[in-house]
């Protein structure tokens, strides 16, 4: 019986390639950076040779969540920051072909929310949020315990909530996104935490979805600003929204990514397959 | 056969009431004010005292959209800002026992995206955020056809999406809220239009839903402002989701909480009692 998946979490950086359980379980686990190759046959080698070296014979398939626009019903990158070549990328059927194995595709934050909700601090949360906080912001929707997903798969571009109508530049084009005050998290964490509140607060008000899973490297610096946050999302919602409101560390870490790779295409699977 | 509901929708002045047929035109409808007396009891008399003056012997029930904080699947509004005597107020119930008629009960926002969707703008759209754009902002978020109600039932508070971390006191208690800005909509178009985009841009960012519908009597004046916003959005998001954002107007005026309403109640019937 074919019982493992491989999980896949691509980032800008590094590759990071685990073989997971269907218990969300990682057996095997390699990290690899991605160096100068960066062009789209590039990168499918790049995994293919990864994947091949677990020599697994139980493999059912791999999963893998890619940064950038994803057009997961597709399965296509549409563009990616990390790969300015990137366009139109179809990364499902060409990873699948290369490897002969089915292949899940869907954005690296979505992925890391989905690992959080089956494995991690969303468990037990019907709807969450998802707040990945590093250089810039992941997040993801899980709704009904599904990605949400939008219209076309771009759900979740979070960091890109505007929190300061004149605010700084943004990468995006825009002013004043909550990405932009990341720069200075580390440099006043009452001030990180006012606006991650204010943030906060703005996604409650107008998702409904009142749980939040944050992750992410500033997460690690939880008790410099955590409070700070609480403090200013009771100040910014209605006392019935305030006391509804559940934020939880997420408990995955570098893996969320892995797991929830492998637990979309667990999903895929039909049961005699798993 | 029964083949007509009855559609409300109440407000903090008017009352609105209408018989409403499956294909969502509005047959009659009664429009009173509310008055002097606001207590529960005084509400579900005016209502039932309504409701008895069209004399239809073919009605399958009631629909309501009511202002405030709203628990759907129970029918009780939790809190009203127009009515501060109600605490978890059974309007639902009450209204039912009343009339002898079930009843259906939403926010007034909700029920407003509900009418537009079935019979309004939001026809094609399989999803899409309702704008209302008044006093106040009402909001409304339909996913697959359906109203999203969040983990309790409190989405759509979209006027209160911080729009600038340190702007003017706003009456949930925060600052800066996209509802802040209502006051000088008509004193600067341009302001207002600008700001109308950043706040459509983090709305389409954070959810992936690019299809708007506005409403309200400020949209009255689309023309003053309508080129200020898109171009506004084209600042704040990427290219790719910049090409996918649809805003239409609201088609159906004062009567869309009364259709909406009514078409909830509808939904909730069983083929045979239409």
């Amino acid at each position: 019986m074919k019982n493992v998946v491989i999980g896949i979490d691509l980032g800008g950086t590094n590759l990071r390639v685990g073989v997971v359980n269907a218990q969300g379980k990682v057996i095997h686990e390699r990290l690899v950076r991605v160096g100068g190759k960066r062009s789209q046959r590039d990168i499918v080698s790049l995994i293919a040779e990864n994947v091949s070296m677990f020599q697994c014979s139980n493999v059912s398939g791999i999963g893998i969540g890619a940064p950038g626009i994803v057009d997961f019903k597709r399965g296509i990158v549409i563009s990616s920051p990390h790969y300015p070549d990137w366009h139109n990328f179809k990364l499902r059927d060409e990873l699948s072909k290369k490897c002969g194995l089915p292949v899940a595709l869907d954005n690296d934050a979505n992925m890391v929310a989905l690992g959080e909700a089956f494995h991690g601090a969303g468990l037990g949360f019907k709807n969450f949020i998802m707040v990945t906080l590093g250089t810039g912001i992941g997040g993801g929707i899980i709704i009904n315990g599904e990605i949400f997903h939008g219209d076309t798969g771009f759900a979740g571009e979070i960091g890109h909530l505007v929190l300061e109508f004149n605010g700084r530049k943004c990468d995006c084009g825009g002013k004043g996104c909550f990405e932009t005050i990341m720069d200075d998290a580390s440099k006043n964490w009452k001030n990180f935490g006012r606006r991650l509140g204010a943030f906060l607060a703005s996604l409650a008000n107008v998702t409904g979805i009142f749980s939040f899973v944050i992750g992410g490297g500033v997460s690690n610096a939880w008790g410099n600003f955590i409070h700070f946050a609480k403090k200013e999302i009771a100040g910014r919602t209605y006392k019935e929204t305030a006391k509804r409101i559940k934020i939880k560390r997420a408990l995955l870490g570098d893996n969320a990514g892995v797991i929830g790779s492998a637990m979309e295409l667990f999903k895929t699977l039909k049961p005699q397959n798993r």
